[in-house]
């Protein structure tokens, strides 16, 4: 596979548009975008685990139950209208009937997300006035400005495009994100929206996403903590054909993990407030699963977290935080832990026990700003990797004035 | 029940005292300090669940485990005595040999603590040294200078005593903690020993002791977090025989309860850089461990303690933690949200939507130190209460500088 410019737009069939539609308050921050496939697209779809769920989610999770086939996505950012009372669901309602009227389509045909603050009145008006003007707007030469209408606390816009050949015809993936929370990162609603060309049933689609979304956007989440409007729509536009035998299925599940992944490592560098991208990676257990609830648990652990904002190799923390993660044939006298970064890789624990390290060297490997954590279990051979970021005073700048 | 002045000192029959020895840097700071039953002391205790414990915790457990009456508790800051290898072991036993001679009392007799980094070197010196003089110090009117030796990253010493009239009969207890953790507390060690005078055996300690963590400690903690080195010891000097029949029993529980909330609201009034005293009361549930779970899922959403820090009546971030706690029976359309203080009671959001209310007025509660936050699930009549702290900058710098 071959990462290639641009973003939904990679793949041909999909319209994109977006507009300040007053959702927010800064004039100049677009806050509503439009997906238009004119010849319709199979569509497939996960969402948050959150039992207090957002209208759009509801929403969604009931057509995709009940067919396959769409051709349009609104996304608002601003609002998330969540936990707002029925007036909420009933604009939203009004919002897709008049996406389906100006589109000329069924209202049927019309996927929505949301993001934004949770609580606030959801007013239908906005799209009422602008649903027009995003029509108009509808193009398939940059999605730069819907990737940027769907932000909320982002700093950049995230997207990315890969293509591949298989059977001689050339597949391409195109994709958008939006997210940047960072302890329990899916509170920060996550949506992302991945558009190819392969021809393939809804079925397939929701297989191929599922696989795609543990080792990608479900690594930089913990505890399945999730946001009320987590959203992950994988749609493709039917219009490559190719034999879906095992060694093109595996290729394309590749690439699509490959475009998760990219989107959900974007999400994690774009952290609150982070200052360093963080791999986690926890090897030598019986099971992927002890692998992966150990490195969460490194990845959650506030005390690690401010350590590494501190370039502190306090790998204690690190430990401690192994022995809280609940994993089962944990053997604390075989814990080997290294830092390393691209200044080089040290070994400061070894069966469990501090070793004499050199201080200075250690610090030096943390002065950097993508560092990994290694931790060897010895006790299996499989491994996991999870991604984060520091804890740092600009998240809780952040946190602590978000809403107000 | 009557709280009373002092802390382990109001029983008669325990002495302590304090000294510096060396372990740590600074020498104003006392790191070691020894508790002396003379005519013994029955004793319980609660552990760590990490699954990677300290040397003295793995200690006290086996010795626990064989007997029940022991004479002198040996406590050190400043060095955990965890992830060290072998050697931390041997110089432990060394130290409870040396406590042992010193006192002229079998090892066996001897129980120990200890806190501070984790993967330290642990050395015999400081006990050899410094073991002699502690002896020397011992006396049973003040236990400030033992309860300031066991300080790590505290502000102040924590120490209680009560006092109440069973059977004619004055029965005391007498307590001291120390632990400043925040976001897991319990990740920042938690040691705490609580000396009484009613006459009881082993067992009898042991389901009076697990009775009273649970809404003491284990209420500032979450997901069973726990450090390398957490003990909890229940001593009593069975001084005062009192018939322990059910209402006996019951105002003793009722008592030892008490004495482990006060030091558990004290672990968390200094919680690391904590601006803010937050209870988390969640009622309405049919069982109370899905009031429990709940409360904790709010008390350690990060986004929730960095909104408390902003005075943001954020109560969607509220909503979601409960969203994500994975509780049974959770009705969104039923919750309801108050913020409260001595400054007055909100509701902000009344079955799973948001009121319009008083945007200042919320501000006003949210300002004051002491913070209230009631979620009601209204789907049956259990209820819990959880203690914990805002996110601030403090604790960021707190932990970005702890080791180094």
């Amino acid at each position: 596979m071959k990462k290639i410019d641009g973003g939904i737009h990679a793949v041909s069939g999909v319209q994109s548009a977006a507009v300040h539609a007053g959702i927010r308050f800064n004039p100049d921050k677009k806050d509503l975008a439009l997906f238009y496939f004119e010849n319709g697209a199979t569509i497939a779809g996960v969402f948050t685990k959150n039992q207090v769920k957002a209208w759009p989610v509801l929403y969604d999770i009931e057509q995709l139950n009940k067919q396959s086939e769409f051709k349009a996505i609104l996304v608002n950012s601003g609002n998330a209208n969540a936990c707002n009372g029925e007036n909420g669901n009933e604009s939203m309602l009004q919002s897709i009937e008049e996406t389906a009227k100006v589109l000329n389509i069924s209202p049927e045909e019309v996927l929505v997300s949301s993001t934004g603050v949770i609580g606030a009145h959801f007013s239908a008006e906005p799209f009422k006035n602008y649903l027009p003007v995003l029509k108009e707007n509808l193009q398939d030469t940059s999605s730069a400005d819907a990737a940027a209408a769907i932000l909320t606390t982002d700093t950049v816009p995230k997207e990315v495009a890969y293509e591949l050949v298989l059977d001689g015809q050339i597949v391409r993936i195109g994709a958008m994100a939006k997210g940047s929370g960072m302890i329990h990162p899916n509170l920060g609603t996550m949506l992302a929206y991945l558009v190819m060309n392969v021809a393939c049933d809804q079925d397939m689609l929701n297989t191929l996403l599922l696989n795609a979304v543990e080792p990608s956007f479900n690594s930089i989440s913990v505890d399945g903590d999730t946001s009320t409007n987590d959203t992950v729509l994988l749609a493709t536009t039917n219009d490559v054909k190719v034999q879906l035998n095992e060694k093109n299925i595996a290729a394309l599940q590749a690439l699509i993990t490959q475009v998760a992944i990219d989107l959900a490592q974007m999400i994690v560098a774009d952290g609150e407030g982070a200052s360093k991208f963080v791999s986690i990676v926890v090897s030598g257990t019986k099971q992927v699963a002890d692998a992966t609830q150990a490195a969460k648990a490194i990845a959650t652990s506030s005390l690690v977290k401010t350590a590494i904002f501190g370039e502190d190799p306090n790998w204690g923390r690190i430990l401690s935080a192994v022995g809280n993660s609940g994993i089962e044939n944990l053997n604390p006298q075989t814990v080997d832990i290294y830092f390393q970064s691209d200044k080089g890789r040290l070994l400061v624990c070894e069966n469990g026990a501090g070793l004499p390290f050199d201080e200075d060297k250690a610090h030096e490997i943390l002065t950097e700003n993508e560092i990994t954590i290694e931790v060897n279990l010895k006790s299996g051979t499989e491994s996991a990797t999870v991604w984060t970021s520091d804890l740092t005073h600009e998240y809780v700048t952040i946190n602590a004035e978000y809403r107000t």
